[in-house]
């Protein structure tokens, strides 16, 4: 297994697919008009779910993705659907359930969001011969919070991983963790501590680590999730960029921003770049300073989905060919 | 028990309520553009929920009413309790849980829209003190297929029906049984009979008739209503009117509907007039009346809630003083 070394590229094997991200796929519905709670008359349909964006996102970057998600027999699962195969995505691992598709409801805000929950097919995602051959095909596995927040879906991720770990893919998982979407009467926390310890690649935000770990400095919060278990922690910290380490180096970037116009979906974005870059055979290093550079140029648009060009142009765009962080 | 003869007066004890409707409070989210399959990029937020519907309604046309219902600590729930609020309408029986607000996403469509049900807080309705207290202090009380198709609200409307049978209030039912809302496994069928013999009054569309018993004439639908034990039957026929029968007298009632601009909310029109006239001492002849012509008056405007005049305005408007069939 790759250890991370900073100035190292990750030999992949051969396979058919590049990155299969596993979980939530779902519509957003989002309000017109700015409000605090929900006072919105008018709201907006979009394609939805983090690690559903990411891969759309990968996809757009020249890479080969693959979702494997549970969605309703309804109107909106078949929008999501087709949003996929016009992406030139495969759906042979999008499973159609009788639950309504899920959905949130988010008020468009200036303050922090309160998104309201409707949580439908998405954790109803099996485990089927679909998803173990995709398994077996991919080099990067991606999974989030919301499919191990509930069963049955957190019994397909638990098969996953340990599929994933037999066949040497890289598991990338993004420790969002909120007592919110968490089944009821029972410790997230755990659990996701649990999972931590099973990951390569996590990018917690300070907030995550927060509601994770509890208060405490950026490095201290780094070393939490590495003596868990995880390879490589890249650690958000918003305006003020990220810091990163595997346990034996640690650097920091600062944000390649120049211009906010909407963060819905910027973290989405850097998952694309980095794994993006990662599979194009750029180095630790340069992988991060890539995914941090797409992460800025979707911050520059509206919407988690924007129409983002090849990995290699938005490299060009924020030249990174002579200085790489 | 009153026994419903059409020429009769309904003699109701003086109680602070008149009608207590229990059941579903919910948002409505509605394509602005007609479309067969959720294809709309927008949507609009309205107050639904057919029993709530019937008691904004009912209020407007100048009786007293109550919801007894439950929403979540959310934007959606005190959206929605602003709104009973604003009409004029006692929250004390609506509930907030730690469980999101239903919501039912609605296609406009000129055929049959698909809604996609999300049954969030709605079941979680409880039977407290102050629903029993609500119970014991009205006249009618009123409730549909939703919360009888899950528990825990089913167990509730039990209580509701045996309190309502001691305490001699009036049972009315909306017979609007549909597999989709109903929990999985189950053979609601044979629930919502068992209802209907508690119920005084029920109202099924040809349609409801059709997924309980199969297809058949009207009369000898309505044969089945009453052999199982409802003491009114209003059976509605769309744009041919309704056939009510007390298992002695049976009679017709062509629509009165001259203009009809969105058929959304005509039954629940119809309800809350038929209800409104049976409180303010009309026959229940006379009441059938009221209430088809407030559903004509209802189907004049677009939207489930309309702003309906006080009852006796109506009746001059349809010019019922003279002729009452």
């Amino acid at each position: 297994m790759a250890h991370f070394g900073l100035d190292e590229r990750i030999m992949l094997p051969n396979r058919r697919n590049d990155i299969l991200t596993v979980g939530e796929l779902l519509v957003d519905m989002i309000s017109t008009d700015y409000d605090a709670d929900h006072e919105s008359f008018q709201y907006q349909k979009f394609f939805g779910g983090s690690p559903s964006n990411i891969a759309l996102n990968a996809r757009k970057l020249g890479v080969r993705t693959l979702v494997a998600a549970s969605v309703g027999e309804d109107g909106f699962g078949k929008f999501l659907i087709d949003r996929l195969r016009n992406a030139g995505i495969g759906t042979d691992c999008v499973q159609a359930v009788d639950v309504s598709t899920s959905l949130v409801v988010v008020n468009k805000s200036q303050s922090t969001p309160i998104p309201i929950f409707y949580r439908g097919a998405d954790y109803h995602l099996g485990y089927n011969a679909q998803l173990e051959e995709a398994l077996f095909n991919s080099n990067i596995v991606h999974f989030s919070c919301w499919p191990i927040s509930k069963v049955p879906a957190r019994h397909t991720i638990e098969r996953v991983v340990e599929s994933a770990k037999k066949h040497g893919a890289i598991i990338g998982f993004d420790p969002n963790y909120h007592p919110m979407i968490w089944q009821r009467g029972e410790d997230g926390v755990a659990y996701v501590k649990s999972m931590i310890a099973k990951a390569d690649i996590v990018k917690p935000s300070e907030d995550d680590a927060e509601r994770l770990f509890g208060q405490d400095t950026p490095a201290r919060q780094i070393e939490k999730f590495l003596k868990l278990g995880a390879k490589l922690v890249i650690l958000t910290l918003g305006k003020d960029g990220a810091i990163v380490s595997n346990g034996k180096e640690t650097i920091s970037f600062g944000t390649r921003a120049t211009e906010v116009v909407d963060t819905t979906g910027a973290g989405d974005a850097f998952w694309s770049g980095f794994y993006a870059a990662v599979v194009k055979g750029y180095t630790i290093r340069e992988s991060l300073s890539l995914g941090f550079a797409v992460s800025a140029y979707k911050l520059r648009f509206t919407g988690a989905i924007v129409d983002l060009p090849e990995l290699e142009a938005i490299k060009d765009m924020y030249g990174l060919q002579e200085e790489w962080i």
